[in-house]
């Protein structure tokens, strides 16, 4: 017998490392950026929304996070049907390389200095992994075209008002603050040579947090067993060097003064070092006159952030709450935000130096943060479920549905197949429905309705004894005419 | 002499068909999305937000507009660095066909029927053109997996209530609806042959609008001229089936009955057509039930919309009120939504029939339609500029700009080089603002500012006779304790 083929059907199914969000996952998201752009917004900043797609050209490749060194582009070429070789086009893997491009192209029309927000996916390709998904949100206020360290200053302690904005208290997070030239500085004092090696003490103080002070003194000498099991080898640096390193680490003191005078101490003897402490003690004093102590914002001189992009002050906000780890250890919940002065991104289209600086929201990292501290903003009810007894009267129920909405309730007309109740009663729990109105010709008849309280009903299913129950039925009749008003009652409860 | 090579710089620009939108261009559409998306959850509708990519296999080919029928995808070839050939990914071309898969991938976890609106940028890769963009927004609400007629009635009503919402006045629009299975019907029962000669006659009609009966009849005949002068071969029908048609597209009457019985005259004869106009009618009804007559909701059967795509009723809603052509003629604003029923998209995934049946705002349309209304919400004006007199005091001026943020007014320091009074102005003037704040040293000491009304001023320099001028300074002194008071006044007046 011939083996009959079976038709191919496509498989239903995201991409690798893409994720599609339903409901209060969106609408949570949304409130939140909301909140942020408003903040943004009071602070003069313009929003700006550029194109997903950009010449690879244009893009370059400068990414900001140590974190995320191998990640590609998505990109294709474009095929104009000719013989031509067309533009390789690509999708933006941050928002940061559209604004150089957007800056330069528009610098004659855009108001100096130019501050503008911009919220939205980026895309990187990358391998995904749990949790690490190949388009996510970004959410960034950027200065360009100002030197000023205020302009630092300004997006630091926007960044302050932002998280507490959407939720995050005062005292649950701080804003870290150190600055490249000083990193410079200790780079040239302890005289590490070459490029790698200096690449290599970088990522080490990075890790400072993580390792502490023994595990800094290893990677910079012999070397260490890394949390795999695997050897990584150290740079052999002399003593002093070391010591030299853990000096600067540890620099910080209980107010920016203190830590500015340390840092004088050990690079200020260096021009790069020097400014970078005058530039840090600048933005210090401008964040305490506006009120932003530090209790919010410090000068922390273990703050490292992307190689060869920041040309200035690093920022890093850091929510200090404690969470539970994957072994069930506290721990801080860590970094929610970013950003830094970038003076060169311009300058690669326009020749001239354009000096910029911002700050960037993980937007992921934030949204998961609120949801633990159980701040989230969105309503996730679900609607009025109107259910359907007589096929025949839909024009009723739809009138019912809208006699609601006219009052601000959200509702809708079960619209699947009628013949089976219970089914609907089942969808309009799927829905997180908390009343379901029912009306059948009997009750038409009468002009009432029936009005089930599915939130009371599932209580009382859970924990009540009869008794209780007596007092608070879940379900009750009505005048159809006062059925908006009862409705309303129960929500209000 | 040996010429020095210039260094290649990228060119700062989109590609091609993309673009950049700035401030209230982006706060404008926001607002509209935001307030369409009220009116979509109101009514039950859940949000849902998928990735920009899909594979190519999900994605399929089912364009819903004849209006651009020849674009195609991005797409690109994964890579993940071995000899195994990647799948093929696209950027999403609309919403519909993203839900399609969300459907059958996740139609276990979702509630049915599902209700679901998404918002957000599509692409297609088609030759750019004025006001033709590569990358654009789409605004959709789709109810998946019931053949209810009530589905349909209600996305028309709700589509009537977001017009409505966003600031189209009743009266300014109308929803048509038609049903594919009338066309099917007169497709029967004139009996053209042949699927090339039934896609040109389902053109035909769709031109009804524009070329009138003569047009039609001409196409549908010998053929005609088009408006570039190319001659377009008509398919030769004979006279009775060439009435036929005309028979039917005339048959729209003053209410939904009456074109209904004019339908059912014409093609209630064939099987396709009988269903259609019982749905129609069905539609009809529920919509006049719930108070949407035939001022807003009309059933016209010169609907056709996208072919080999719909199944059953089709949407589209129009703007009727007059604006000028290029040529300073005077015309309907025309379509700015539309939809329909499409119930063969999810069977492509799981071989189960799922009826779906959606709309799909054009959202650029219909925010230029509300910008020449002059009804698009976004406020446009700019911060208040503080002003640099003393560049040592800038924490003086930061806590102005924070004392006026702080009652709700945006408000920013000039962040650029402050040497230059005039450019400090110039930017104010650049940014909208609507009020300039000044304070040099002699004016701290007596512990006052300047206030300076840019509104007034830009209008005194315009029309005022020095007269008036005296009773209405432009500027004027106050002490710094009232100066959130006297702005807020200027910006209520």
């Amino acid at each position: 017998m011939a083996k009959t083929k079976k038709p191919q059907r496509p498989k239903a199914e995201t991409p690798k490392g893409f994720s599609d969000y339903f409901g209060a996952d969106v609408t949570e998201r949304k409130a939140m950026l909301d909140t942020i752009a408003k903040v943004y917004h009071a602070h003069g900043f313009d929003p700006l929304e550029s194109a997903a797609v950009e010449t690879v050209e244009a893009l370059g490749k400068f990414l900001p996070d140590v974190d995320r060194p191998n990640e590609g582009v998505f990109a294709w070429q474009e095929d104009d049907g000719t013989d031509k070789p067309g533009d390789w086009l690509a999708l933006r893997y941050d928002l940061t390389a559209p604004l150089a491009r957007v800056f330069a192209q528009h610098r004659n029309d855009l108001p100096t200095p130019y501050r503008r927000y911009a919220m939205g996916p980026v895309w990187r390709n990358e391998k995904p992994g749990p949790g690490r998904f190949r388009q996510f949100y970004q959410c960034d206020a950027d200065t360009v075209g100002t030197a000023s360290v205020a302009a630092d200053a300004e997006v630091c302690m926007m960044l302050a008002d932002a998280l507490e904005a959407v939720g995050i208290e005062r005292g649950d997070y701080v804003i870290r603050i150190n600055n490249r030239k000083v990193l410079d500085g200790i780079l040239a004092k302890a005289a590490w040579d070459g490029d790698s090696d200096r690449a290599f003490v970088m990522r080490t103080l990075d890790k400072f947090d993580r390792l502490g002070e023994s595990g800094v003194r290893d990677l910079l000498t012999g070397g260490r067993e890394d949390d795999s099991g695997a050897y990584v080898l150290g740079i052999d640096s002399d003593q002093w060097q070391v010591d030299l390193a853990i000096d600067f680490l540890k620099a910080r003191r209980d107010d920016a003064e203190g830590t500015c005078a340390r840092l004088d101490e050990i690079v200020g003897d260096t021009s790069a070092g020097a400014e970078g402490v005058t530039e840090l003690a600048q933005i210090a004093n401008l964040c305490a006159a506006a009120g932003y102590g530090p209790d919010r914002i410090v000068i922390d001189p273990s703050v490292v952030r992307g190689l060869g992009y920041y040309t200035g002050p690093v920022f890093e906000a850091e929510l200090t709450f404690e969470i539970k780890d994957e072994k069930g250890r506290p721990r801080q919940f860590g970094s929610v935000a970013g950003g830094g002065r970038y003076d060169d991104l311009v300058k690669r289209f326009t020749g001239q130096a354009v000096p910029a600086t911002g700050i960037s929201i993980g937007v992921d990292r934030l949204l998961a943060a609120l949801r633990m501290k159980g701040q989230s903003e969105a309503d996730a009810t679900g609607p009025v479920v109107v259910t359907v007894m007589d096929r025949d009267r839909m024009a009723d129920y739809q009138k019912m549905a809208s006699d609601l909405r006219a009052s601000g309730i959200r509702a809708e007309v079960y619209l699947g197949n009628p013949k089976n109740f219970g089914n609907q009663l089942k969808y309009a729990d799927k829905r997180d429905s908390p009343v379901a109105i029912i009306q059948g010709s009997d009750e038409a008849d009468r002009g009432i309705v029936q009005v089930k309280d599915l939130v009371l009903g599932a209580k009382i299913a859970e924990t009540a004894t009869l008794e209780e129950w007596k007092d608070q039925p879940a379900q009750f009749e009505c005048d159809r005419a006062d059925m908006v008003a009862r409705v309303r009652a129960i929500l209000d409860r």
